[in-house]
């Protein structure tokens, strides 16, 4: 699997992954999530986004019973295969993989599962192209509408639904459901996401894998740095009203007061207008990207910056707008569900700063748990992102046994 | 003139102007200069890259010599149509079109010009496609070579000489000389700018028209910040190498810098990569743009920036390398030449922090003068930048006096 999947939208100048929903290379990679599925006689289950479950259905316990089996009997695993800009291998496709491989073993140990089991391809979980992350599973939960959805402008103006359009069905696709994203996740009892981890807990605790107790409250803020467009040559400096200087100064206090507080703010994203060399810009448009260990915590991390921001506006003529795009609060992962997998393996359970489509359906009320596999940098985002094979390895046995034990016959009454 | 050329390339969002070289925008205020000189019955002549003078040819004195008139004959006056992004209306266009009125109104005075009387087109003066400023009249001067500037690529990666070849000539466009570019200049025996004032100096000294008496010494440097790509919410922020921050520190202490010795320093366009919201940068490349009273006093601003970034560099995990990539002396323009324009008149003599067309022809050995009508707020590069009618009219005035002094038969021999 890890042979086809490379290749697809690498860079070949930074070795990283391009892999922007709804473009050529992502496309590809869903086609290869369809394939995957078709060769393992999986039946594919898509909603109106794209997003899908390849549905390993059980042997109906009573013969009169439906194949696709009652609503919420289904255990399911996945995760996604976008990319950040440049991003690495193992974000997203190392869930994906793990999931067709961890249904491999099931099979290669004769498990005849008495609920269904479905590896899940959730799209646009980076938010790399319409800026809202988890978009696909936020769409399928309805935590986002498709009224909000629509309204979603990538950075080259494109809007939303006509980037959908436009790209069309990947080969393989089911037909989208008319009913409506909801459906797609009736038949789901349970979610557990394998990632890459992407911090260094696991490296400090010596463990190959882990479960995850909670995701730390987080969202995206956009800052609009206004000033007034000038000459570089001739413009006094006193005479200025220069909005880059009110973002740098911005993006310094940012910083301080994550460190400050074990937190984290990070500006990653930043558009210049008119981006001259020989003007001085007439706006600066920046995105913060902030968590913190609860949401009362995180309102005061944005405000603060937001505060010194307008404070430094003021002395530099300038004006600071500050515009939430995308909030997720504090999500608890299943206790019950945690305990049961981590106890008798002794795997560490640790928080993540990270969010994720399981803390999507979460969130939603699906039981849902998360795996992580050992990064032994705690590199990600980054084409220098790694998993060594064996833990890798150690990661899809783990999320086999997971599987196995949800779904014996004297845990499908059960989760 | 205003009526057809206001609407090109004007941004309906801003109200500014985008005629970057070689695209739609551009080509058409070519051609437009194409039909203004065909509408006077001027003779086109044309360089390789398509800077063009439009001749008002000198009745031959001798009945026997070539029509063009004899090398260093021809007094020329002109500007440029690019513009900067979203730039202003006047800075540029306002010389080109003062330029056509001007020889409108020697033909409406009655004059037989004993010398050549040409208005020059340049191109690419902003610097807002490939990054060197007054590329037309460098190519032309010789001061970049065509094999310099076969290595410049644009912001989407087009090469310069992709990028020629792509647009093609502009209709009414003269082939161009095979012998090289050098030809354009051998008739300019002398060159007068016009161009609206870029500061408040001509508003403080409450004069509709000013003559220029040197420009500051002036570059470009780019200031390529390395450190390391990663996940915006799992990387501790004391693990990171950030090269946002790095970048932010120095164009505050830039624009610090600027401030304390009375110079320029400007941080105006920025390049993130992979510019992800919640992706740590792996790279901000910013461009300095910086002016300075005095050669030795330039150098000094950019290396103590440089120095102050290589500082905070250590101090981020990240690194700091400065390219120049374009550096102009200073410019002092032909002093016997401003003060026969402004003597008589009282018109003040004012240096300009901005290159020009002129500065390049200056620094060419061409005795050259610069003539600034008055900005009544200052701000130029922008959709702000304005001039009064009454001052427009004055300049064109200014410059048909000064045109009818230099080809009056008794100046034809000096100068």
């Amino acid at each position: 699997m890890w042979r086809e999947l490379l290749p697809i939208g690498r860079s070949a100048a930074t070795g990283g992954y391009f892999r922007t929903p709804w473009t050529a290379a992502e496309r590809e990679c869903v086609a290869w999530f369809h394939e995957q599925a078709a060769a393992r006689g999986l039946r594919l289950q898509g909603d109106r986004l794209g997003n899908t479950i390849a549905w390993w259905d059980a042997a109906p316990a009573d013969p009169g019973s439906p194949a696709a089996g009652p609503a919420g009997s289904g255990v399911v695993t996945g995760s996604h295969l976008d990319s950040v800009l440049d991003g690495g291998a193992f974000d997203g496709p190392l869930g994906v993989v793990s999931a067709f491989a961890a249904l491999d073993a099931l099979r290669d140990r004769g498990v005849t599962p008495a609920r269904p089991v479905g590896v899940a391809l959730f799209l646009e979980e980076e938010g790399s192209r319409f800026g809202q992350a988890c978009l696909g599973s936020r769409l399928a939960t309805g935590a986002t509408t498709w009224e909000q959805a629509a309204g979603l402008q990538d950075r080259d103006g494109v809007w939303f639904l006509d980037a959908l359009e436009r790209a069309g069905a990947p080969a393989g696709a089911p037909a989208g459901s008319a009913a409506g994203p909801a459906n797609l996740l009736d038949r789901v009892g349970c979610f557990v996401e394998l990632h890459v981890e992407q911090g260094r807990d696991l490296v400090d605790r010596d463990a190959a894998v882990g479960v995850a107790s909670a995701i730390w409250p987080h969202g995206r803020y956009r800052f609009d740095f206004a000033g007034e467009a000038n000459h570089a040559g001739t413009t006094r400096m006193e005479d200025r009203r220069d909005p880059m200087l009110t973002y740098a100064t911005t993006a310094l206090a940012a910083n301080k007061q994550a460190r400050l507080f074990g937190q984290r703010a990070t500006f990653g994203r930043v558009d210049v207008h008119p981006n001259g060399t020989n003007a001085v810009p007439s706006r600066v448009t920046a995105w913060l990207d902030a968590r913190a260990e609860s949401a009362d915590r995180l309102d005061a991390l944005v405000a603060e910056v937001g505060r010194l921001g307008q404070e430094w506006a003021g002395r530099d003529g300038t004006t600071l707008e500050v515009a939430a795009e995308s909030v997720s609060g504090e999500v608890r992962f299943d206790a019950g569900l945690a305990q049961r997998l981590a106890g008798p393996r002794d795997w560490p359970v640790i928080a993540t700063m990270a969010g994720h489509d399981a803390g999507v359906l979460s969130a939603a009320g699906v039981p849902t748990a998360m795996l992580f596999v050992r990064n032994p940098t705690g590199v990600s985002h980054s084409p220098a992102e790694h998993a060594e094979a064996a833990d890798c390895l150690a990661g899809v046995a783990a999320l086999a046994d997971v599987l196995e034990q949800l779904v014996a016959p004297e845990a499908a009454d059960g989760a």
